[in-house]
């Protein structure tokens, strides 16, 4: 028995029963890989009031949910929600939680359908929100391990594009980015955590800008943003370079980032709003002028999703505690000239913060 | 004007009209692309009933959205469904059709708030299906045009990797993945169509498997399972290669496989039933004495999304049209042994089908 796995599910079943369920379907699949170990991309869940739980995914997936997820019951079927929802233990027609952020409307309709089936049409249909991705938001220290990994990826892959000047002149944003990926995979990473961005020149005004064709070119800043996967768990990190000298507003705006990046990396500590987070970057940066030019939140949390809680911005309701793992990237976007965003993968432990990614954020003119 | 874009959006509003709603809105992020061109990863879409449409996003892609989209108008606010409803030019208490194979509860409740809010709280609200994928469905020369650039990117990729020795003896599947990626990248593909699968050995049996560390070897099948994107467009293909001398089990499977895709692929036709060509595929199979080890559908749909209409299973209502783009990828799975997988995407033109990806799959033995 994995007993972190049944630890997770039991913070589950807790909160499902806080909801006022007896039990809980579960269809978003980084839930099902948090709370099963079983990793494929189709499937359903059901959790007990007692954290025991059943696993539904079809014929694809029958070997690897032996091997992923040996310590809850299993039914192959294409039907997963009436593949657990058969397997009930608890009364047929106690409250039913479900994940409303993940249930579209058709499978409502389908779960309704379900339930007269297996006779339990009168049941209580409770629609939840984050009821496992608040129990998701401290991770434990093997998660931490796993997102250090990926950002231990992500910062050799880095290294990798400098040492070997593949960050240059007259190559396109999609052959960097080509070349990033691939160091990032050589290095361990089971796949991207996102499309990588490589924005360059006045491309670098878009925050989440398409590599393309264009070709990287003296005066640019070149903003690249990736992340790489280690056993489901994501990196995020972006740095800004310039190629030879770029104008002085350009070079401005960079330090300023920077000094907004590094404020809001020291400020990070359990029991800080992550409003008041949002504020120290966002102070700093408005205070140099460039109020207006930083149009995004300053963070997400990172974990098995690249953009899970908490969310670090003006308008979060949460506050850091130990266990969190968020992202703290300020921008200042110009549109027609250039933009910059520093961002490293930050997680909070022993009451403070400790950034996961560790390449040097000072300007490195190529 | 895009002409093609507004004769989309016209088929959408007929569409809409015919499901008893006065507009629709749209959530889903390809349908978004296919109606607007805005290939943002956040916004929503109202398509009124003369096929105009207003398109939100957030301030993210304030000046994407004004590149990708000229034709539609704008709303820049992270609150898309209340952006585009407030635009609304119809009137305001007309049913309105929203995306259920999209709109999640959480984003229906929060529908209903919207609908408060602009004074239109009586507004019924229909729940339909797939009516922007039945239009997707029959793709235009242009958009065949991309996918076959996409089936290239494949192709040129997969004869890279025989070139040049990288599927070998002694490399892990997660190498070999990363230089398929590589590979696609540099040959233009703006990133993969889904995560490549590289399964050798017993592994093949799954046929979802994730590359890990394993290391090839003398004996192995390996499947090889990758696309590519152009523009959004998607490439689905499979091959099969065998490291030196097989199993004389997995040997045979493999000509079975051969001979149920090609059978598969030369069955393509307008106006056969997708159930009758799963059926030609599937018998061969079952007919070689391997009934029960081809676990899934023989095929899918492909375009903006790798996986759309039609389905082409055993249960599928749908028959083939000129326009429909479709993989015929029939396997066999032997537990503990290996597996095997070939596919190709073929176009439906001129009334028979056409192999857009052009790789041998006669047996490559490495």
């Amino acid at each position: 028995m994995n007993d972190r796995l049944a630890a997770r599910r039991r913070a589950v079943a807790s909160a499902t029963a806080e909801a006022g369920a007896g039990a809980l379907l579960v269809t978003d699949p980084r839930n099902i890989a948090y709370l099963t170990g079983f990793r494929g991309s189709g499937g359903a869940v059901l959790v007990e009031d007692d954290g025991e739980a059943v696993l539904c995914t079809d014929s694809r997936y029958e070997l690897q949910v032996v091997e992923q997820a040996p310590d809850v019951g299993h039914v192959i079927s294409r039907d997963y929600v009436a593949g657990v929802l058969g397997r009930r233990r608890g009364p047929a027609d106690a409250p039913l939680a479900v994940e409303a952020d993940d249930l579209t409307l058709s499978a409502a309709s389908a779960l309704r359908g379900v339930l007269e089936q297996v006779g339990a049409a009168g049941t209580q249909v409770v629609e939840t929100s984050g009821l496992v991705e608040q129990v998701r938001r401290a991770k434990d220290p093997v998660e931490i391990g796993l997102i250090e990994r990926a950002c231990r990826v992500v910062d050799e892959s880095w290294n990798h594009l400098l040492a070997h000047g593949l960050l240059a002149e007259n190559r396109s944003e999609r052959e960097v980015a080509a070349d990033l990926e691939h160091a990032m995979r050589r290095a361990g990473s089971d796949g991207v955590a996102f499309d990588t961005i490589v924005a360059s020149g006045p491309n670098g005004a878009h925050p989440h800008h398409v590599p393309g064709d264009r070709l990287l070119a003296a005066g640019d800043l070149v903003v690249v943003d990736f992340g790489a996967t280690v056993s489901g768990y994501a990196s995020d990190c972006t740095r800004t370079v310039a190629l030879g000298g770029a104008a002085d507003r350009l070079l401005d705006a960079y330090e300023v980032v920077r000094r907004a990046q590094l404020a809001g990396v020291a400020a990070v500590r359990a029991g800080l709003a992550c409003s008041e987070l949002d504020a120290v970057s966002r102070g700093i940066i408005a205070d140099a002028g460039f109020d207006g030019y930083f149009g995004h939140s300053l963070g997400h949390g990172v974990g098995l999703d690249v953009h899970e809680a908490p969310a670090v911005s003006s308008r979060s309701a949460s506050t850091l505690s130990d266990g969190d793992v968020i992202t703290i990237e300020p921008g200042i976007y110009l549109p027609g000239l250039g933009g910059i965003r520093i961002e490293d993968t930050v997680a909070v432990t022993g009451g403070g913060g400790r950034s996961l990614t560790t390449t040097s954020t000072a300007l490195s003119v190529l």
